[in-house]
C-alpha cells in the first residue's frame, strides 16, 4: 500500500495521526506492527513494551474520549533501507486548551506496509 | 569496536550514558554519527535536528554542569539488521533531587561500530 519511499513513509505517519485524532481503534490497530517488541511512550509515562501493552494503552485513551485536534509541524523524514522514522511536532488543541509534544515514530517497511514498531512522545513545556 | 549483536548495541548505549553522567563532550561526540538527519530531543524541549544544532544543545547541556547521576532501568532493546534501539527509563539523581526520563536510543551499525543517530527523550511524571 505505502510504497518503500519517503512519500510512503509520511503517508504511514499521516495515517497514524488521523487514526489519533479521530479516536479509531480499529485504525490505530492496522497501524501497528503486532509484535512482541514494539514500544510505545505517551507523554509523561514510562514506556510501555509489546503489543498487547501497547495495544491497551491506546484503548485506555480513547475510552477517555476527548480527542484533541492535532496540528503536526516540524515534520522531518529519515529513511535507513527498511527502516525509516519521522520526528514531529505535535500541537494539540482541545476545548480551547492548547498543549506541545515532541514525537518520533518509528516504522518498519514489510508486506508492502509500513507499519509502526514504535512511538516516542514527550510534553513540550511552553 | 562494538560488534552487530545485542550485547554491541548494549554497550554502546552504556558508553552514551556514560558520557552522559560524566559531561564527557568529546565521548559524546564520539557516540554520535555526525550527519545532517541526526535527531535529538531533550526533556521538556522539541526535536533539533543536524549534527551542528545536535551537538551545540549537548555543549549547552554540558557548560551549565551539575551532571546528575543516571541510573538506567526497564532496558529493552530491539535489532533490525544495522538498525538498532534501545528503550530505557532513566532515573536522575541530582543533589538530593530525584527525577525520570523514558528516552529511545536510535543506532545504525556502520564502519564497525553503532553509531548514534538519534536520542528522544521525555520527562516521567511522578
Amino acid at each position: 500500500m505505502h510504497q518503500i519511499s519517503d512519500d510512503g513513509l509520511l503517508a504511514a505517519n499521516a495515517t497514524f495521526y488521523d487514526a489519533l485524532e479521530r479516536g479509531d481503534f480499529e485504525s490505530m490497530k492496522r497501524t501497528w506492527a503486532h509484535d512482541g517488541d514494539v514500544m510505545c511512550a505517551h507523554p509523561g509515562r514510562v514506556s510501555v513494551w509489546g503489543w498487547p501493552d501497547v495495544s491497551e494503552s491506546w484503548r485506555l485513551i480513547f475510552e477517555s474520549g476527548g480527542n484533541p485536534q492535532i496540528i503536526i509541524t516540524d515534520e522531518r523524514v529519515v529513511r535507513r533501507g527498511s527502516m525509516g522514522w519521522v520526528t514531529v511536532t505535535e500541537n494539540l488543541i482541545s476545548g480551547g486548551h492548547t498543549g506541545a509534544a515532541s514525537a518520533v515514530n518509528l516504522f518498519e517497511y514489510r508486506d508492502d506496509h509500513w507499519m509502526m514498531v514504535g512511538h516516542h512522545a514527550g510534553a513540550v513545556i511552553a
